[in-house]
């Protein structure tokens, strides 16, 4: 049998904790029997739902704790109240101590981010963390990547995104090296951010190994699926992504509201309700929980705290994605050959002396 | 009879040029007959169009000219090639001169933003101009801007656009105080950028006569209409509006593609065509086309390149919006009320302090 990839749950995160938490994990073993599972969380909530299922029963250790963090808590408030103690932070420590290969969990985002910082810590050559997630497109489904994790990003810190991104895309898509595009405004006359020209010159000048660089795209390139990554900065990132969601929102609302326009629209959403079932299928989110922090010395993934069973069970097999295709590795190899290879290339050397510049001021 | 509102019309503009101009302007004639129009452009191409319809024939002059903007020229190239000289910029130059009251162009948009920039020049008390766009909602339409006339934003300039925007608000949706939202990211621990959250901050403080400052909004806010008006800077804007059209189209998609699932599907659709046709009328990017530039001496409106005799209609109408309901003075009003009110606050000084300092970096 494989070696068995290990899974640190955060039992007590999202919006309905273990009673979501224990049975999604039940339904990711269903798929890939070499699952190991750590519950961390409240034993008598989640003893019960263990017991009742013996295949995951036997795949699962737990570890008692009291302490939760709340979904609406700040970061500062969560470390104050569950540094060291809360489920969360203990999902993300069993990483850490190499008790587990990847933290899942559907606490909130704030917290996650700050535990897995203070905790993992960030990767040598890496500045700072990112959120990555994968977005349903036209063609297929693309990388989305930073959605929040910092805001404002210079040329480094995009070319470090296009790195990780492209890890997590041979992983997911199975390619040799994903296309990257950054993301940029088409309106001629201001051309983007500086950083963001600057990022772009100095991708199309290294010709890394391990990604094909393919120049800017805009906004509507996402959906279009016009390459395998999209690499923006946090603020513009998470705008992006909630607003895709909005519209989708809204879209469904109008086809809602046109088939209860006459009877004919009735009867005919009756006769299509198959194909409705699977365009919502493909509409649904779930489809698409788990949310991948990378640049961390560990892999954590967020799962949406409104999933359901089926969205826990996506973000569980995303999890086991990244480790059993050892997704850390792949970043580190990847990191260090830019900083190396290209140390003394003038583009690069004018990157870093931006970057200290603006974090000495 | 009302006094007629005069609109400049490139008609040299966009992807089809004369033959969508003047049909669109004679359609939007019908609508609105105290509209003249003066015309720029081809007089070959121009005239017959003109003198097939007498109605638009009575209420149009024509000013022949050789030069017309590439739709794929550079800003700079545009000048060099067209300033004084081309119908888009003939047409920005009659609203400075008072020969009319609007300019409506669908030539490219950074040239039109550029020659509007240079011909017309920003308004007193207004740093940079923007772009606003009508945004359908689930709850009807919001105004979005800047998308994308300046990259980045100052506090002052945020404030800026807040007020610009309630005062299109305040003539396009006919209320007194429209509700106005900042964009920023809903991830706790960042809590966005720090000239957003510093807009914010005095935009509670001053309580605006014109304007009810909510708050925050994020991405999925704008689809689902919770402000009158949502502010962000251009890239951020842009981003955001080409990803909403992007999300759109990949839903249409998707849609096609569940209806030739089976023959219950197609029979479903076919019942249902006429909802189909409310709800693709409903999706029409042309019922929102024309974006209206503001904070410049003069109102312009950009139509989409792409646009069709509605398209251009639609731009022609919210033209004539603009114009009737003296937006230019709304600003006028309430920019500098903004300026002695609070110069003094500290607040606002602070703002202002930050700009200079930013300015002179």
């Amino acid at each position: 049998m494989e070696k068995p990839v290990r899974i640190a749950l955060d039992a007590m995160g999202g919006d309905f904790g273990p009673e979501v938490v224990v049975p999604g994990a039940a339904r990711a073993l269903q798929q890939r029997p070499n699952l190991k599972f750590v519950f961390f969380g409240d034993r008598k909530r989640i003893k019960p739902l263990l017991d009742a299922d013996a295949p995951l029963s036997a795949a699962s250790t737990l570890h008692h704790t009291d302490v939760s963090v709340r979904m609406d808590a700040k970061p500062s408030q969560a470390l104050r109240a569950g540094r060291r103690t809360s489920s969360m932070w203990l999902a993300i420590e069993a990483v850490k101590k190499n008790d587990a290969d990847v933290a899942v969990s559907a606490g909130n985002t704030g917290a996650l981010m700050a535990m897995a910082k203070i905790c993992l810590q960030t990767m040598p050559g890496v500045d700072r963390p990112a959120i990555a997630a994968i977005w349903p497109t036209i063609r297929g489904s693309s990388i989305v990547l930073d959605l929040g994790a910092s805001i404002g990003a210079d040329a480094q810190h995009l070319i470090d995104l296009a790195i990780m991104g492209s890890a997590m895309a041979r992983i997911i898509f199975s390619i040799e090296k994903p296309t990257v595009g950054l993301l940029n405004v088409g309106v001629e006359e201001i051309k983007g951010l500086d950083e963001v020209k600057h990022a772009s010159r100095i991708l199309r000048e290294m010709e890394l190994p391990t990604l094909c660089y393919s120049g800017f795209v805009e906004g509507d390139d996402i959906g279009k699926g016009t390459v395998d990554v999209v690499v923006t900065e946090g603020f513009t990132g998470n705008i992006a992504l909630k607003t895709a969601e909005g519209t989708a929102k809204q879209m469904a609302q109008y086809l809602r509201e046109s088939f209860k326009r006459d009877v004919f629209a009735r009867i005919g959403y009756f006769l299509a309700r198959r194909a409705f079932a699977a365009l919502k299928a493909k509409m649904d989110p779930r489809n698409v929980n788990g949310g991948v922090f990378l640049g961390l010395n560990g892999i954590v993934i967020k799962s949406h705290g409104g999933s359901d069973v089926i969205g826990t069970a996506r973000a569980i097999e995303i999890a086991y994605a990244m480790a059993r295709n050892q997704l850390l590795s792949k970043i580190r190899d990847a990191i260090p050959c830019v900083s190396d290879q290209f140390a003394t290339e003038p583009a690069f050397e004018a990157a870093r002396a931006s970057v200290a510049a603006r974090s000495g001021s």
